[in-house]
């Protein structure tokens, strides 16, 4: 695994207040206080029932890149930053510590899915590029997974580059795959990351021929076990599928198989049911009908309902650039400052934040399955009643239910501890965490709220803090 | 202006598609055969009357770059690729020509925004590249330009890259500066592009000091010209605006002026008609007030309408990411190969495309505003008759009317004979244009549908290709 890009000048993917707050802390001499951040999310993204987080290693790899080179650092001595906080930069490496849930993990919002702990320069300056990745690729992973849920047992491959959002598409890809999908069209993520690729033919292949059916034969000349014809650049049914099948036959005699035909237009269920029908009567039962065209979660399902003969799905824009939730809201909020708990209290309540050094339990029935998650403060051993954390007097008793804790310290004084899994390892975690999540906080048409509390001991602190928080503030 | 990132293995950048067929056509000789390929997009983004196409510097320096090191080369060779094909690789460079709108220029569905010509190899391998950074760009100069008119002569500063997908967030500020934004938070894209950027404080900030009131003193006293204070970290009216009040004052003793203060939540509209008053009963009528939060063209027009008091407007996700169009539906289709029109016939006729080689008439009014484009082949030096795509008999005469023409040479045979512009550069060429195209095309709410015609030429062109392509491929 290697990151092929941003591979230069990481401290400056940032936003300029960061740069602004950190020399504050500096020059105000605040630059040893250590601090605790939370990345965490406030609502599930496509209106489903959770999220997969995905992105750790690239956050990761990227944090231990982070630092500031000469040509950085010229570059902000003229934007007017002062000598003392540029010299402290030119050292300037991420030496704190981060817990963090494993890549691939189901989550849910409000827990925090990764802890940073270090000084309040370092905390601070890494924000911007955590939030980036991971917002983006918990995004993509997440609706990645929800397509392959609906997907089943079919093929769905990523056809997502031309349409990504510049190079965001480069990670996109990754999560794709670590969210279920078997392969990517984008080769530079293939190549960086180690993803399976693919991908045959487009109208133009046709088109430069003076007919389909020479350019089909002439695409099965070169590429005899990976034959795959588009069917629709002329007339679907009454030109290109006939040729394809021609050429299917022709490849017979020559001791070959046409691997398969794709539709890119018009009525998918339709043409793919006679595609099917008109294979099979050739004695072509064996080749795939592979499909594309703006295909998302709900088309899948639709298409799967009118019992469309499919077997590969390619899923390009919607996928990769996670239609309709452009963005996963995660945010990175201070909770410990120095010792001293820390919250936001403003707003209504749901935008309140939860104080102190804090870690997830997560709550497992009889069968395994995910029953709830806790969040409690770091010192908690194990945990009994757990609250909600805004209704008073909805609380149940976990105290004799099998937990798991969720965070994991993955970066110890800036050096990584976590072993590297590649995204197919990581691609089967995922599928095993979410075959233990209940099918109910699954559906896509109003999921269960999965229950995140959190624990007596938290909500004591959280009481505390408001009120002194108040009064500290008039 | 410079490339930072992206500037190694451009070349996989590509669908692997594109790299089948570009072996395909080595392997059956084809490899010398030129042809011109039409980059254009089919509806306008967020149901808008026009497109601002953006991109241009960016993806001639991608093509420039578009290079296979060796790495790139054994990672093809152990996915399977020929040893011909790799050696042909190994010196590949783009030797080809483009033809393109301006940076900046106002567009149009369907027609033909930039052209390539080259061999059949080179014109394809660069598709995905294209389409991916011609689109994404696109569409968001074209959202930034929407909130840029609603904006009118405010400050509108993009604070989009913590919530941008991945790396996107790089290209992703340059056009929103040349779609009228003045600042970017982004100082990685700043440094790489030239751009103004800006920033100031977050909740961290005042949350890491005792009190709000501290932490407001503490930056004031550190930034005492560039002090903009956040209000909303504990209780907006009743303690954060009378704090930056006090701080306010404090700094009149000592001669500084405070900036401005910045509101991330709650009733913007209420909150900085309240703030307006507050400052301003306390003699500080000078300071500018900054709202964030979920902004888009939308919301800005409902603040003005309600006669919200906001200086500043900071827009992050719904800029970042063109919400709530993700991606441009920008295409890449061939028109002409070995001398031959080319042109794809099936699913409805909005989907056919246009053969041969094609440039823009833009026909002007008598004001110089904009009133039609027309489409023609590159041979015809002016135009009389234009037609309607589709609907026959639907035609003008615009022989009498003045004309430009859009599309001019930025690549002559692999070398860039394009002078390079500054974004600053590129945002005013922008503004001039639309300035020029008139208001009902520019409204959000069913804007007049701009004229985009077909010559006489192109028409008859087209037909006689419908006519043949269908008898040669029964």
């Amino acid at each position: 695994m290697c990151m092929q890009t941003l591979n230069k000048h990481v401290g400056l993917f940032t936003d300029y207040y960061e740069l602004i707050m950190a020399q504050g802390y500096l020059l105000s001499g605040k630059e040893d206080i250590r601090v605790t951040f939370d990345y965490f999310y406030r609502k599930n993204p496509f209106g489903g029932g959770y999220a997969l987080f995905v992105g750790l290693e690239d956050i990761l790899e990227l944090i231990l890149n982070f630092r500031f080179e000469k040509e950085d650092l010229n570059y902000l001595e003229k934007a007017g930053f002062d000598k003392r906080f540029l010299e402290y930069l030119i050292d300037f490496r991420f030496r704190g510590d981060i817990w963090s849930c494993k890549e691939g993990e189901v989550v849910f919002p409000n827990e925090p899915i990764m802890r940073v702990e270090g000084n309040i320069i370092e905390a601070q300056l890494i924000e911007t590029l955590l939030l980036n990745f991971l917002n983006f690729e918990t995004l993509i992973a997440t609706k990645a997974a929800r397509i392959r849920q609906i997907a089943g047992d079919k093929i769905i491959t990523d056809f997502g580059l031309r349409r990504a959002q510049g190079m965001g598409g480069i990670h996109a890809s990754r999560a794709a795959i670590i969210g279920g999908f078997n392969s990517t069209s984008n080769v530079y993520s293939a190549f960086s990351f180690g993803l399976p690729s693919s991908g045959t033919q487009a109208h133009s292949w046709v088109q430069s021929y003076e007919n389909e059916l020479e350019a089909f034969r002439s695409f099965a000349s070169i590429y005899p076990d990976n034959c795959v014809l588009l069917v629709d650049t002329y007339d679907t049914l009454n030109v290109g599928i006939p040729n394809a099948i021609s050429v299917g036959k022709e490849m017979e005699t020559k001791g070959c198989r046409l691997k398969g035909i794709r539709l890119d237009s018009g009525d998918l269920a339709y043409l793919s049911k006679k595609a099917r029908q008109m294979l099979d009567d050739a004695g072509l039962n064996y080749v795939k009908i592979l499909v594309s065209n703006q295909l998302d979660e709900y088309l899948i399902k639709s298409l799967k309902t009118q019992g469309a003969c499919i077997d590969v799905y390619g899923v390009g824009t919607k996928l990769i650039t996670g239609k309709d939730d452009a963005a996963l809201d995660g945010v990175y909020k201070l909770s410990e400052s120095d010792g001293k708990p820390k919250m936001k209290t403003t707003d209504s309540h749901e935008k309140m934040t939860l104080p102190g050094r804090k870690k997830i339990f997560r709550i497992l029935n009889g069968e395994d399955k995910f029953y709830a998650d806790a969040i409690a403060l770091v010192e908690e051993k194990d945990i009994g009643i757990i609250h909600h954390p805004f209704i008073s007097r909805k609380n149940m008793d976990v105290s004799h239910m099998k937990k798991e804790e969720l965070l994991i310290k993955v970066l110890d004084s800036g050096t990584k501890i976590l072993a590297s899994r590649k995204p197919g390892e990581i691609a089967q975690y995922a599928q095993e965490r979410l075959n233990q999540l209940p099918e109910e906080h699954k559906r896509f048409e109003n999921p269960h709220a999965y229950k995140v509390g959190i624990t007596e001991e938290l909500l004591i602190l959280r009481d505390k803090i408001v009120n002194s928080t108040n009064q500290k503030n008039r």
